[in-house]
């Protein structure tokens, strides 16, 4: 370090950011020498040749680019039709939507897909064993694409929401790794996209102090609203080879509203949080919620509008609609996030409304809002939800039956090691019944024991901090496991400790993932 | 943050902390305020109580207590030949000696015990079933600790090498959580150990900036040679109940020089280095190496003593044999850790040398030592054991099919998912070729693929990053594993890849365990 001082993270005044003109909704591209490269989508696509590695943006369903992917997706076919092979490599951020791993899936058109998928055509594709997806932990995938192994980028497909007169990008909705993109990619094409808000500009804050080491320093960040870095992408002009102008909404599934199930899950977590409170080891402010995508971690959002918490903050990866709900409760103060996820009824209402929260938001790229030296300065609350655990709390979060992919480990991995309470939750049974939860062993572990620190379904909360093995596995049969089949799993550890190799943590190997095996021949997990 | 700057790390002059006086042999106790507190084990040892939770110093075999655990086991056995009851809870650094896990548990006083044990005894103890083990990242036992949840600290029982005339502890051979022990604990115990180098004061930083959230600040360490902190620890004397003088040696296992297979590894190793050298994805000095505990490690370590690399720091928590043999030859310029762990011989030696290696090493407490944002940060090369790998590259480093525990996850976790490469090795086969150590799939998993990056046997090294599942399978079962279970794991691979439920990884959940029910069967793998 030397004697260089790390830079200073900017607490800016409420609203500061406010005070400059917001982009102008008729000139979304001000920089006069970009305006020779405006083109339609087709054109732009015909830049991708095949084998290309493309960097696309998106994050869970928001940001990411809608007219280049589909014109690929058309190109892909046309040179399919014509006998001709096309593929390319596609890196996103995390998860985007049906125009583009869609469309590029369906297209037969993706060779290779990192770090993070949930569109259902790709999903087929690639339990179908004809497309490679390397499921990647969210915080690492720029420095990964920095370091070099996984071979060059070609293009950078992203979307703005404007562009200024000097040339500087304006975020829409999501950060993903859109900055490492832009500085790695040979050429650059952009959308600019119209439908997002203009008022996004001045929430995000893009973090340009990172390395690859030896020459990596302390990031200077030490509460979730912090600004530690600029509002707008820098990027070469000269790469940039086109412009595609669009006006498409990001494309979320909506959620469906808390049932039963996701009201007793939040309670039970709620209930955990206000005796934290009391004992002293929490905060009456909490310490910055980490929540995972999906209608758990939404309900739980909900329920903390009637809790006795307030000045929440977040530090987390997306903001979802249960998180917006909770700021114009007046609950949550701040929210720091890499991307927007919100279904298409919330996305339309924020559009109208994005003003009121440019003070309460901050989008930062995913490596800032994943990093682990982050995480574990902040000691988040982290809140992630899971396919299976088993009876000593190793969470599988990825593999169904231990082998085919539902999304991908996502920043789970990041969030559950560096958190200070580590919480996993999910309803105890799946298919209408026909599948625990808890279940002898995991087919897949995401997340080991130690990362698992307090599980809850609709059945109870266990909390297993401090606990050995055994006593972990008492504790989740007995509070979180579905009384339907908490027999089966006392009967198998009752067994196990008694004739397992060791006792330290008892297992049957023979029967250990039978629950799987009837559940692939019967369709059941029942006996 | 506010105003403050972090604290900037002070890089002292090479040997600028030997201008001060070593402590002197002859007063290792200099503080005239404890003079009347200077009793014999047994009179210390009678200050615990039954049920007490004890915080006891020592990592990999040294720095541990050696005369009062032995008391207290005495007492122990003492008062259950009378009919009474006493256990007490023991929290370390890592792993103790005989002299501490050993002589405890052989008196069935150790009622849980947290967070690494190696010793032979207690690990017998733990594995009938009757001791609770918890077994935890080394770098959250600290925090943890201070968050409450594990209860209260009611003694530290602590080695150091002396104690300054105004009551500052100087360390000995290791720090683990002493500095936490001390803070914690409602009253102290201290070892003062004659037999320990006066040399070692000088060689450690404590660094006293942590906190528990929302008071956490960067940690303003940017090389594996900055000093951030005190070199003494303070405790209020008033807390001290009692001082025991020792003149005893850490008592650690003696290396096996490097045999035909261990050489093999580290050639793989080193010309894996050599290759990302040359690509430009590693500087010439490389980056600072973390290397795990064992004779594996310890072969890499003389390996690189003929290896084409110069100016190389380690960042590690133990300093082995191997690694003063590299500084000795020249081509370890600096090593940071939390201990030294060495051989008998060699740490008699070390004691006759230890002025030498003053400007060369640096003791800190394991938070530090093993700090996820400091082992991202400096971009460690993390190379540890295994006990089992699967053919998806996840690996166990804990549990004996699945329910024995060997050691602990000790640091791997910490290093592994944090590292720049994250590199595990181990020989390819295990008791005399009975047990493969790459399997259809890992009976416990400690760390998951996207953590495992780099696996290497005396068969060969796979390089497994930005690789989907199907091809990282195929790569380590044609390159790591022992050709003796190579067409067993290729005819298992090739039938799950025809009727797997997924085929993103697929999985015979029937069989995948199968080798393990056999191994417990027959006492073989083997078919």
């Amino acid at each position: 370090m030397g004697s260089d001082c790390p830079g200073v993270a900017i607490r800016w005044p409420r609203g500061a950011q406010m005070q400059e003109a917001p982009l102008s909704d008729s000139n979304r591209i001000a920089d006069p020498r970009l305006r020779d490269r405006i083109m339609d989508a087709e054109a732009a696509a015909a830049r991708i040749e095949n084998g290309a590695t493309i960097g696309m943006s998106g994050f869970t369903g928001s940001g990411y680019p809608k007219a280049v992917p589909l014109a690929l997706a058309r190109r892909i076919e046309a040179e399919h039709a014509a006998g001709r092979p096309f593929q390319v490599r596609i890196w996103t951020g995390a998860s985007t939507g049906p125009e583009l791993d869609g469309a590029l899936a369906k297209a037969g058109g993706i060779e290779y897909r990192l770090p993070y998928n949930s569109d259902p055509v790709a999903r087929e594709k690639i339990n179908a064993g004809e497309m490679d997806y390397v499921d990647l932990h969210l915080s690492q995938v720029a420095p990964m694409a920095r370091q070099g192994f996984l071979g060059p980028l070609d293009t950078a497909v992203i979307e703005v929401s404007g562009i200024t007169e000097d040339g500087a990008l304006i975020p829409s909705s999501s950060m993903g790794n859109n900055k490492t993109w832009l500085e790695q990619a040979r050429q650059v094409i952009l959308e600019v996209n119209r439908w997002q808000s203009p008022a996004l500009d001045g929430m995000h804050d893009i973090y340009y102090g990172t390395a690859l080491p030896p020459h990596r320093k302390p990031i200077p960040l030490v509460h979730p609203d912090d600004r530690i870095g600029q509002r707008h992408f820098r990027c070469d002009p000269d790469k940039i080879v086109a412009v595609v102008e669009t006006d498409a909404p990001d494309r979320n599934a909506p959620f469906s509203p808390p049932d039963a199930v996701a009201h007793a899950i939040a309670g039970h977590l709620l209930d955990f949080f206000a005796h934290e409170v009391k004992q002293g080891r929490l905060p009456p402010e909490l310490l910055p919620l980490q929540s995972g995508v999906g209608n758990v971690t939404n309900a739980v959002m909900l329920g903390l509008i009637e809790a006795p918490f307030e000045n929440l903050t977040a530090y987390t990866e997306v903001v979802q609609d249960g998180m917006l709900d909770l700021m114009d409760a007046g609950k949550l103060r701040f929210a720091s996030a890499t991307a927007l996820s919100l279904s298409p009824e919330k996305a339309q209402w924020f559009n109208t409304q994005a003003d009121r929260f440019r003070d309460k938001l901050i989008l930062r790229p995913q490596e800032i809002s994943n990093h682990p030296e982050l995480i574990r300065r902040l000691g988040c609350l982290a809140m992630n939800g899971l396919i299976e655990a088993d009876i000593y709390g190793s969470v599988n979060s990825t593999h169904i039956m231990g082998s085919r992919i539902q999304n991908g480990i996502g920043g789970s991995g990041d969030f559950a090691r560096n958190a200070y309470v580590s919480i996993f939750m999910s309803p105890s049974v799946a298919k209408g019944g026909k599948i625990s939860t808890i279940v002898p062993k995991v087919s897949h572990t995401d997340h080991i024991g130690q990362d698992v620190q307090v599980l809850v379904t609709e059945q109870g909360l266990a909390d297993l901090r401090g606990l050995d093995p055994k006593r972990r596995a008492q504790k989740i049969i007995g509070t979180c496991a579905h009384p339907d089949f908490r027999p089966a799993l006392q009967d198998y550890y009752d067994r196990a400790r008694r004739t397992s190799f060791g006792m330290h943590a008892p297992c049957l190997p023979d029967e250990a993932l039978s629950w799987h095996t009837r559940y692939i021949q019967t369709g059941s997990m029942r006996p």
